[in-house]
């Protein structure tokens, strides 16, 4: 027997009790409308939009892998869980709808640890409007592991895809580029104290609770502008690509245009790197990268800052793929552009 | 370097280099109607029936928590992953439509294992007509694990739930219980030897193939008579018990009227176990246990085996919930049915 004091664990209290302690904490939160049946049947009933597709993406995230217990606090982490799977619905030009929620749990962890982990989850939710309607507990000997999948809805006029971009289009992105890879390095090599207070603050927010587009990608969807789009998750070099191959072309980003905070170059700067590097190679941005059709860009940027606040930069353009991908530094001078990003299974063999 | 004649391993071909492979054999099978986009975009877009609700269910298993690689070929392993996740949309009354499918996968695993497992996807994909939309793939340093996430469609009128069981109506089953726990007490304890080779081929092919009762779901749904229904996943008792608490009823069960194969009464003979300890807290037997409205139980059963070939058999009834949950034994004499099942959390402690 364990003495009293000691905080329970998710081996303490069993996978019921855990379930109805995640149950009390989800159901606070009302139902979102359309959930006929939510958590606690074999399989959550939804209703959709008429005429709406679902959008669905899935996330599987590992302890030590994709994230560290320490780098944040157990809320920030489940915020940031339910973040990057509404990117994913965001860079379809959706609005994500219902979420579930599978973890595999070490026997020790405390149970307020996923408490506040699910009143993370429970922040987004209600900022992006989901429902957790569904998930699954198991024990997981070793490591921590979340997976999410989220379901949105998109009018079948406003999806927008990866395979659309055309040569002659414009390459833009919202938002700032390198934030979170910067924010990532002050945490895994302690740089807290070799920059102002004010850096590592921004830094590590970009990091550890970047801001889905939503709304910016709806705009963008009922543009009518957009040909391509994705979110950046695996950095900006890796995510062109991903246009560029599906949809057959290449692209020019012009190094000069790349939109990138005063701290990152900050951070670049005390560790003596190219900030170009965190730019383009930097992974977790869940900025949007899009292209747009020609003349579109400035009147694109104008509507989004007006409505969002959010700026909108135009980086480069779409050229025909024989071209492949190109970075345009400021002397004018054109290099190949690597589609480097984090490939998490080869640095496995590292 | 490694010499040539190695196998490929995931960690030698990496994550994109492994997508690539997985979406060529997903490929050869065509994306089934309602596909708008699928693989390789940020997330799939997908078409539902007008006025359908969409069923959604994930559930994750972990290598030697839930699976051990030995018990089964990667083939099988595949099909039985996708078979759970089915057996929630059947016991919704639903069919199943689109999956996604996260891996985390240990570096030493070989390319060839994940295309079996793929093969085997497909086997399941084909026979219940779903498509597989998407997913994603992680690095995982220890164990094989993996997430299912299942879509599925039902008419608002045919939901089943858990909760709609009242005091009176019958309790019945889907085919035969406790087969699964035999065959998996033969792969654990190695008990190939002591049993007759048809006995053991029965009873390892219900534990590694459970077959999904979507089409008898269906039929149950349609009838307007099921007033209640969960697939056996965590074995009868437990299952009941989430019935009757969902339903706020109490319910006995008659032990003489479980159906039981022969296959598992030689299995329960040789290790001198009561037969009964299989079928009442056995699980992993995706049959499903519904409750009927009184009166409805011959005329369900003629009709499902007519459709189907699928044995129903009446196995108790619903009683007040004051009343609890009881065994009757042969000898008409009634015993509390502790709600007990496999907790794997709990089991992680001992």
């Amino acid at each position: 027997m364990k003495p009293m004091a000691e905080p329970a664990t998710v081996a303490g209290i069993g996978e019921f009790g855990l379930i109805e302690r995640i149950a009390g904490i989800i159901s606070k939160n009302p139902d979102p409308e359309g959930v006929v049946v939510g958590i606690g049947d074999d399989a959550a009933a939804l209703e959709f939009p008429p005429q709406s597709l679902v959008l669905a993406t899935t996330d599987i995230m590992i302890e030590n892998v994709h994230f560290q217990l320490g780098a944040q606090t157990p809320r920030d982490l489940g915020r940031r869980v339910m973040v990057i799977n509404v990117s994913d619905i965001a860079a379809m030009g959706g609005l994500p709808r219902y979420a579930l929620l599978s973890l595999g749990l070490t026997p020790d962890i405390p149970v307020s640890f996923i408490e506040e982990f699910y009143a993370g989850v429970g922040v987004e939710a209600k900022l992006f409007g989901f429902g957790v309607v569904g998930g699954n507990i198991a024990r997981s000997p070793e490591r921590l592991i979340l997976d999410v999948t989220m379901l949105g809805m998109v009018e079948p006029a406003r999806v927008v895809r990866r395979s659309g971009a055309r040569p002659g289009d414009q390459i833009m992105v919202t938002g700032n580029l390198g934030s979170s890879a910067a924010g990532l390095a002050i945490i895994l090599d302690h740089l807290h104290d070799r920059l102002p207070h004010e850096v590592v603050q921004y830094l590590k927010a970009a990091h550890n609770l970047p801001r889905p587009r939503v709304a910016e990608g709806r705009l963008l969807a009922e543009s009518g502008c957009c040909t391509a789009m994705i979110d950046i998750s695996d950095g900006l070099a890796s995510d062109l690509n991903h246009i560029c191959e599906q949809s057959q072309v290449g692209a020019v980003i012009f190094e000069s245009a790349l939109p990138i905070a005063d701290a990152t170059r900050a951070l670049a700067g005390a560790v003596q790197k190219p900030v170009s590097e965190y730019a383009l190679f930097g992974g977790e941005e869940y900025e949007l990268l899009f292209t747009v059709r020609p003349g579109c860009a400035e009147s694109l940027a104008l509507a989004l800052r007006g409505a969002t606040g959010i700026l909108a930069t135009t980086i480069g353009e779409v050229l025909p793929a024989e071209l492949g991908m190109r970075v345009e530094r400021e002397d004018g001078h054109r290099f190949d552009l690597p589609p480097r990003g984090f490939d998490h299974l080869m640095s496995a063999s590292q």
